[in-house]
């Protein structure tokens, strides 16, 4: 019973665990404020070095931003990539914390001890879930499991401009057989999770002009055309009253969840109330026909994130502006490709505009499209029965309403099949101040990566 | 002859005129900035003394803000009240104006000579337009024409919080048997105008509350209710698609107007293809089927003056905001009642609401109806007449889109009619760099109201 004796080793050597996470935790490694660049520096260097100890031959490749962490180890069995971040985000506002966020701590709470800092779940805490998972094998068994790539990025919350050039450089280095990504959570707390699917995404942005120049209500209003009502007569065509979106070849590519799948995520755990209620919904508001779950993980969407123009300031003014502006993201699922999309939602933007007006699109042309995992690769069910195992409750494969880019590019751009498993919760306060991340996250993160590895590697 | 002798006397003496005006634009009073404050009261003080010149008995009358001035004079006749005001817009943007707006000048243009300076058109050089026409009478025939009342506001620019505590108290001292006003403009160069009709005010103002915090896209679009869609829709329904306002009965008290004056109107010299063009209008986009000017004079409007929520800075935030908002005014015409309009649009408003969303109404609630001048009255067609003589172009009665509320306030609150005459063109450039008011507006504004005296006073 070679992986019992990996469980235990890990049990017994959780407190050196924690203690090296509050180690690299102690780097404020802020990857968007070029006041931290040192930091960044700091922290791959220290990732380089516990790699090292692990017997991995691993550097921290410089690129034109922050250093990518490399490490090759083990040999035998699938080659199994594993990829996290050891960037963080900004800590604004500061006065919100508790307490200094990168001066880590064990807190006892009501909920459960966690470890408080910045980074402490996004992502440090996962990645080191599997670091950990890997020390626990070699010091069992002498080796690791088998052949292992760790990819740690240091630009993941500013963009990863770096990312796609040095997968292109690196391609052959960097694909393995499946990417492990470590940086999702779980559907519910103690619920083990597996993103079977993710959302893509289309930005796009464009101003309604109207008269040449900023109107007097009095001496224009009735003959002016009014940008601002235009483009809420725009805005209001993109949804029919069932919720469903009205551009035309919208829903070209979509697919309805199947039914085996459907009747999973009825089953997975998810707090349905808690998550309508804890925002100050009675009921979900997309499309109906269509379960709350869906309609977060598996309907596109396209959601108007910012509308501007006219007086904003207090009291009144009576003026009828010469623009108006608004923000637009969709979510992609299944086909949706998103540059034939951006033609669909142009052309019925277009179509709508009065005489006398006109549309400069400001669009941010970095769409991605879906991730959908291959889940019937016997990895998928190799490791939905480890978390089963570890967490004694059926594991699930999931969808998840947001979008992580990196699953699409390992997918474009080396081909490999994603496979992301997180043990973080929705109340680690990610991006937040005091964010957390449970010791059991922690703790059976580390297990859980064990087991994995013991049927996958 | 004695009218043609004040005529004369107006013509020999204008540079004269000219000279006293430029010394009142010196006087930088500006309402609305606390600085000024001094140099409002001194362009009172000038006032009453130069009224005090012509034989009224003239104060500044002090109030919270600054001073009314308030000179009587002259007897026999009916008793007329004329209004105008004496403080000025500020000056922002400095840079744009091509000298000091407080040191004016008489400059030649293409388009003819111009008094150029902060307060030439609005208001100083109108108002002085009628106190020059008593200066010429005064100087001709030893006395006024008749008995009258000079009263000139120090705070139209900012609001007038003085003006209807102080004709309260006043009220027996301001009332006369008809108000004569000098703040408007022609509706084109050269065609003498009397406003019949100016439109009354609305202005409301709220915020749509959505999700009780501000929301990620991706963990929650598609289930969550977004505010700026909600508003956009709200907003899309006040109109129908022929432009006619769907609030119900948002047109009770609006009567047709009447053929005779419709023809008037035609024939007053509005040009409407620079009316539009100027802006950059092929066409006018009101009501189907009303005339450019009956859209503008006539029919009341519901404007979107701000509209703004979510994200409005560079770049891309996947944010789904917890709330939108909206500044509307609404014009008004013939009977509608404002605080009637008021609970009408909430209620469309509301209406309209989907569960788990709510509205917070931030309302002026200084609504003002609209002013339908008695132009039966035999006053309005003895200024036809007399306007017409000395522009040698019939006068017309004509409609205006903007609110003047003296106008309400004088019927309101002393039971006095009110005659709106002014001799401004639309390219005087009120309230922006570089205004400007014709010299042949100033001449031919003084022999009007000296002709218009001679007729009713």
């Amino acid at each position: 019973m070679t992986l019992d004796a990996v469980l235990a080793r890990i049990d017994e050597t959780l407190p050196q665990s924690i203690d090296r996470l509050m180690e690299l935790l102690r780097i404020p490694s802020i990857s968007t404020d070029p006041a931290y660049r040192a930091d960044c520096a700091r922290a791959a260097d220290w990732l380089v070095k516990d790699l090292e100890s692990l017997g991995f031959s691993a550097r921290a490749a410089a690129t034109p931003g922050h250093p990518m962490v490399v490490g090759h180890g083990g040999e035998g069995g699938r080659h199994i990539l594993f990829y996290g971040h050891y960037d963080v985000q900004p800590v604004d506002p500061l006065d919100l914390w508790d307490r200094d966020p990168f001066d880590p701590e064990v807190q006892d709470t009501p909920k459960g001890r966690v470890i408080r800092a910045r980074g402490s779940s996004d992502d440090k805490g996962q990645l080191m879930t599997f670091v950990e998972a890997c020390r626990a094998w070699k010091s069992v068994h002498g080796a690791l499991p088998g052949k292992l790539t760790i990819f740690l990025e240091g630009e993941e919350e500013s963009g990863s401009p770096s990312l796609i050039p040095f997968m292109r450089d690196n391609a052959a280095e960097l694909t393995a057989e499946l990417a492990l990504i470590c940086d999702t959570s779980m559907v519910s707390p103690g619920v083990p999770s597996i993103a079977g699917q993710l959302r893509g995404m289309l930005k796009e942005e464009f101003t309604l002009h109207g008269p040449r120049i900023d109107l007097h209500s009095g001496h224009y209003g009735g003959p002016a055309l009014n940008p601002l009502r235009e483009i809420a007569r725009i805005i209001a065509s993109f949804h029919d009253e069932t919720g469903r979106v009205a551009v035309e070849g919208f829903y070209d590519g979509v697919h309805e969840v199947p039914e085996a799948l459907k009747r999973q995520w009825e089953t997975c755990g998810f707090d349905e109330k808690d998550y309508l209620e804890s925002v100050g919904f009675t009921r979900a508001h997309g499309e109906a026909g269509y379960s709350t779950l869906e309609q977060q993980w598996a309907r596109p969407t396209l959601e108007i994130n910012g509308l501007w123009g006219g007086y904003q300031g207090a009291g009144s003014k009576t003026v009828i502006p010469s623009e108006a502006h608004c923000k637009i993201t969709c979510r992609l699922v299944g086909d949706m490709d998103a540059a034939d999309l951006r033609r669909k939602l142009r052309a019925h933007v277009e179509a709508r505009l009065p005489q006398d007006a006109r549309i400069t699109w400001d669009g941010h042309l970095d769409g991605a499209p879906a991730a959908v995992m291959d889940t019937s690769r016997p990895e998928f069910e190799a490791a939905r029965q480890a978390l089963s195992d570890e967490w004694q409750r059926e594991a699930v494969i999931v969808g998840m309403g947001g979008s992580i880019p990196i699953a699409g590019y390992f997918k474009e751009i080396l081909g490999m099949d994603a496979m992301l498993i997180g043990f973080a919760n929705d109340d680690d306060a990610i991006h937040s101040p005091n964010e957390k991340y449970d010791v059991e996250s922690f703790h059976r993160g580390i297990r859980s990566w064990a087991r994995i590895l013991a049927r996958i590697a």
